[in-house]
């Protein structure tokens, strides 16, 4: 294949196909690429990197640049689907380094090398062998560099789930430059172990073969505002700042935290009703169903709820535990909105399912999005009539906006927001939870001393547990004319001890999942010997659905203890904040006794520390003043 | 009156009568002898501890006994039911007793003496002017000795409701003869506050009125199994031990815990199935069911239920954190066992309920029993169709025993167990929660800060959160045929360290509300430091329902740590547990973060100090040797 048979694949790629027909065919192609099974590989993804232990010493990362041949992906992809093959990526995981590998590994089972063997004893394969272990070999191979691997065994522990089969039987680096979470050493420790052998010297030029051309699929992401605290860019993972957090009950959209697993689907604002949704029974009968359709012949219902990512306040526990593999957020991974769209259960009593008897083969709805992300709920969630589960068209009264899920996501109160898949085309009612690793792996906690992790030993996270967090501090002005002690706070010769007695202002947010309502937030000022309660704000006018979907924002203002001044002249004291809901439910007290390798659900009590001279704050990575 | 027109009352009043009209009748009774709204009431039971320092200072006992005066109770009280009269008692509050008062009462609002004055200024009233002041009169009074209490003030407060009006107009001690529990200074302080005078000279004997006598209601209580371990005698408060707790999934109906807050109600075997059911409607209209009728119209279900007092652990608290006011259960004030009966939205929709669309004068479901306890739930738990809430006739497969409310009782699954009411005789639904204080005070939690008790503050306790204890620890006997270190666990000559090496055997049980399953139980050897995951048996089996409304037994085997002998010997370590739940709710860490004067819902981590030498442990009160 020469350079000039190269196309580039435009950006329409990614966008969606606006006729249901044409969608129906999408997931059809998606869902054949799909391996069946996979989960029952024994394989795990803790396994894996313990055992990402070089085989051999690392050699210094060459970098030249590797030559660019474009090839023509319309062609080469007919069978797969357009989109499909350019989901071929990988999902993105912490940036974080994960835990060194405690334990020696076993040699991987490589083959026995064959023909074109070197110096290095490693076998050479020319590029059309590779590529013959494609996605649906059943032996999937990856370059890197001019190195060959078999990722057979790493395709069920893949954090990103089976997407990475979809750069099997080519170069990795593609991908790898458009996903930079993964130029990380930890990512080339893990694919080390598999190593088979190295590409032909036929096929390489100044020592690196010829790569495909890929066309950034974040180059049409949306716009976002700038006061969002960016985590990652590709994909765009950002946390609402607590400013913004306490300022409003409903978060305004272009504060509202973006969560994506991947690039942000294209749909013309022209084309959203005609976007379609395949609605699939147990049976196996599937009904489409397009945005207008739903628009037009179901009832439209608003509830006014939070969406929370399982890893809000995931840096709380890096700081008190220690170290997570997962994105680094502070308390900004929640936000709350009026939703507005169609009932689920409404939609799949139309479809044909029972919602009176669904039957033992309807026990899970697996939703997928247009970007290849999937996720599932119970179907016990699915179709309680005070559920309130979402086809959502509308955020806070305006359409959704594209990093939200345009036209269409799903909103599942009360639950992770992992479950709340945007861009949903495609609904299966199944008698098991999506295969996806997103349902089966990365959204689960394990206890603080299981670093082996059984994926099946525990259930996928859904209702969120209680939760709660500082969003703002100040330190009130000192009346003018109220008359206080003459000392300073911190005397200048006696800079051991101060007494502050200012006041301080609080402000934050609590929240309990399964629609239970906060009933108490306790606020200490002392670190936890002194407990206060906060204020708690009324908002139940903007409160819609059948349950308490939402938050409770709560605001405090109290006097500062007397705290004593380090040598620096700092006058530490610690806030905390922890809530009960209305089942009595608490948090936690540590993130040490709740400390899991992926950093999920860290909701122990929040601690901010706090200067009580100047007002300035350590609350989550850097000290930052008020 | 005279002693010659005395009648004692027969233990017949006691008995059910086994007619629904009768059954109507006698709620009637009852609902006429209940002040309205008397939770408006701004007084409250912590208030009025805060004030329970005597203004006077306090007189020795003077114990001399009083002349019984023996009155016919049966022709008194026609009006209010002759129940109604004989429940004239007070609920029982904790042997304990309550913090001392922080702050100096201001005076009570006594009325001004009038007539009859003497040289300690307090007036004298006849009898026949304090009879005046009974149940009805909108300003009780009772007598005490020779003096006598205005009690409007503390109605409101007592903790056992308002059956205290029905003491009324007369003496308070044969009721407290026969609640024992009330014979404490500190019902003596709340009581001394409301002093309004003494008795007329006229009327004493030996300087103490006539008293009433009043046939003990627990005499006919049923025999219960030695194996219990008694709280209080009278009414009977009684816990499962640990062994029986380790030792099977359902709990046998002999050894289930018994939590009375009166005595038990006699009705014969041959009456049981024309035991009447009021079902109320919001409209008023008024539905009477007997069992017989229940058996026989409606289909029987069956549930494998936890039921857990909210009191459970409360020992725990008072241990690890400050004194708690309530019965001191250690960790056996839960039991599990099979309900068979009738599902109650089957009845309520029967009864005309629109179970789609209750209204919203249905907002609550209250539940009333033979001896005067009421309780109620929210409306979406009793009508939920996966709520499983029962009218049960039927535990572990035989018919309820007495202690368990034969012949029906209230079961309330994954909610606390004071909602499950016994010998329900009337069922209203209403657009408020039962006015007893059963249900709008003591079963609430309040900050660990807040002695100062808002009722309406918080939501009463419905769905338990998460909770687990360990129940059995056992050495394990060593093997002749292993070699160990041969050192003494001990050395003679180094008292201060040991090297146990040996194994332990714990076991225990996990259970969280709202029909979430126990995934995980977490265990600690050495105080929380290091964990570890217990077994969990699988009793899938046994279990029935909607979902999971039981426990889940557990068992760990571990090597002991090695610990530090103290002087005596002990070489001391502290086993832990904790649980997580299917939405990963977890126990608090302390007691102290969640300490609340009631002691309601001590569900912190669980902690029992063990000898690793003797093997004996001090999980509650007792060092116990095993």
């Amino acid at each position: 294949m020469s350079t000039s048979s190269c196309r580039r694949v435009g950006l329409e790629l990614f966008k969606t196909v606006p006729r249901p027909q044409r969608a129906h065919r999408l997931w059809q192609a998606f869902e054949t690429s799909q391996p069946q099974k996979s989960y029952s590989r024994s394989f795990t993804f803790q396994v894996a990197l313990r055992q990402s232990a070089p085989r051999t010493t690392p050699k210094p990362n060459p970098t030249p640049k590797p030559r660019i041949r474009q090839i023509s992906l319309v062609a080469a992809s007919t069978s797969l689907g357009l989109l499909t093959l350019l989901s071929t990526i990988f999902q993105p995981i912490s940036p974080e380094s994960i835990e060194p590998p405690t334990e020696i590994p076993s040699s991987p089972s490589a083959e026995t090398p064959i023909g074109g063997g070197n110096d290095d004893g490693l076998p050479r394969y020319r590029l059309s062998e590779i590529k013959e272990h494609g996605p649906k070999s059943g032996r999937p191979w990856v370059i890197y560099e001019d190195k060959v691997y078999d990722i057979t065994e790493w395709v069920a522990a893949h954090p990103g789930g089976e997407v990475i089969l979809r750069a099997a039987g080519g170069c990795i680096e593609p991908f790898w430059d458009i996903f930079a979470i993964h130029k990380a050493q930890y990512v080339r420790d893990i694919l080390e172990q598999y190593l088979v052998g190295k590409v032909h010297a036929d096929d390489l030029e100044n020592g690196r073969p010829l790569q495909i051309a890929i066309e950034d699929p974040f180059g049409s992401d949306p716009e976002r505002d700038t006061r969002l605290r960016r985590v990652t860019e590709k994909p765009c993972n950002a946390e609402t700042p607590g400013d913004e957090l306490a300022e409003s009950f409903l978060t305004p959209n272009e504060t509202f935290y973006v969560r994506n697993h991947m690039w942000v689907p294209v749909i013309d604002e022209t084309e959203a009703d005609s976007h379609g949704i395949a609605v699939e029974l147990p049976d196996g009968e599937v009904k489409m169903y397009s945005v207008g359709e739903l628009k037009a012949r179901f009832k439209q219902h608003s509830i006014t709820a939070v969406l929370q990512c399982s890893g809000n306040r995931r840096n709380d526990m890096t700081r008190h535990a220690k170290k997570t593999n997962g994105l680094q957020w502070t308390v900004g991974a929640i936000s709350c909105a009026r939703w507005e769209g169609v009932r689920l259960r409404d939609v799949l009593a139309d479809a044909g399912l029972s919602l009176g008897d669904p039957g033992e083969d309807a026990r899970h709805v697996q939703f997928s999005g247009l970007e290849a992300y999937g996720a599932s709920i119970p179907i016990e969630s699915a179709i309680d009539p005070r559920g309130d589960v979402l086809l959502a068209f509308k955020m806070n009264d305006k359409p959704l906006p594209r990093d939200h899920g345009f036209p269409v996501r799903v909103v599942v109160p009360g639950h992770v927001a992992a479950r709340a898949v945007k861009w949903v085309n495609k609904i299966v009612v199944s008698d098991e939870e999506s295969t996806t690793s997103w349902q089966r792996r990365d959204y689960k906690c394990f206890g603080p001393n299981e670093t082996k992790q059984d994926w099946d030993k525990y259930k996928s996270i859904q209702v969120m547990p209680i939760t709660s967090a500082i969003t703002r501090t100040r330190l009130k002005p000192e009346q003018p004319d109220t008359p206080r002690t003459p000392e300073p706070l911190v005397p200048k010769l006696a800079p051991t001890v101060t007494t502050s007695g200012r006041v301080v202002q609080i402000e934050g947010y609590a929240y309990s999942g399964g629609g239970r309502e906060i009933q108490r937030v306790d606020i200490s000022l002392d670190g936890g010997s002194k407990w206060d309660q906060a204020n708690l704000l009324d908002d139940t006018k903007q409160e819609q659905g059948s349950r308490t979907w939402c938050w409770k924002r709560w605001k405090y203002e109290g006097v500062l203890p007397d705290v004593k001044a380090d040598a620096n002249g700092d006058a530490k004291t610690t806030f905390v904040v922890k809530a009960t809901d209305d089942a009595y439910n608490t948090q936690p007290e540590t993130h040490k006794s709740i400390y899991n390798l992926r950093g999920n659900l860290a909701t122990a009590w929040h601690r901010v520390d706090f200067d009580c001279k100047t007002g300035d704050c350590w609350g989550e990575k850097t000290k930052q003043t008020k």
